[in-house]
């Protein structure tokens, strides 16, 4: 028995969505409290020289629908980068929550052979299905989901490690 | 087609802690050359109330450690934890590498379905063996080496993402 180029993929960019959902609200809860503008916590970053919390939840949302579209052969819709507070951030995760919702199992299979080309602006990467997905998507995903985590930890929200897992474990 | 249990796995985790050995060694040049102890390095941290940098590697090292053991019934070794800078903190990922490096793919055969626990001080979680990498190792793994990575960021480190996926689609 082996792991489907779905079950792989789909439920964990999805959990790990929905994880960025409640790590969001606690933002949201916490600016509120603070009185700090939200549009200062989307700007938040961990180093001077590292994108801020509204790019590593854009680039989170967009290697999950990437994927998704990518793997499955569907059109990969294109959302416009223009978010600039919390809410709006966590309207980005639902957009791509709802898009990786209406994919399908059977729409995966034989992924894991399939060319992939990624065509970057000074690099072109070139993946089948299963290193696309294993050495590019889940190291790519989680370290942004990480570091939106990181930021607002470092600013003093108070998140611990079960909202970034989530359910697991039957816990 | 699909995805092997171990190549779901064993790949992944090797790349990641062969990325974290390049992270490491770049912490310790930027230690020498502003002349701070390799152990103020290893004991950073994001926030107070998260653990530092040596645990992160810790941690990292164990959920990979602990993945190859459990998935493929092998015993798992128990390391110490009393590495206190930058070179033994190396050293234990080098460990780890060679404990992951001598599972071969036929041991993860039917691994998907076979029961995982994990019992932690105050909690315990049942997996099978899918759920277990997918919703536990890969989120866990990536946290961890995200959070080291965040760290030495954060303390100013010259970093970038290419230091944290290594080298991918052919580049």
């Amino acid at each position: 028995m082996s792991l489907s180029m779905f079950n792989a993929s789909i439920p964990l960019l999805m959990q790990g969505l929905n994880n960025l959902l409640v790590i969001l609200g606690k933002a949201e809860t916490f600016a509120e409290q603070k009185k700090v503008a939200s549009d200062v916590m989307a700007a938040s970053r961990l180093a001077i020289d590292m994108v801020p919390l509204t790019r590593q939840v854009q680039i989170a949302c967009d290697t999950a629908k990437g994927c998704g579209a990518r793997l499955s052969g569907q059109d990969n819709p294109s959302f416009a980068d223009d978010e600039t507070n919390l809410q709006e951030l966590q309207a980005r995760v639902r957009k791509t929550l709802a898009f990786l919702e209406q994919l399908h199992a059977e729409q995966f299979e034989g992924s894991d052979d399939k060319a992939i080309v990624l065509n970057f602006p000074s690099i072109t990467l070139n993946f089948n299905g299963q290193d696309y997905l294993t050495q590019f998507v889940l190291p790519n995903f989680y370290f942004h989901l990480t570091t939106a985590y990181g930021i607002l930890r470092h600013i003093g929200v108070d998140l611990g490690k079960r909202d970034y897992l989530g359910k697991v474990g039957g816990v």
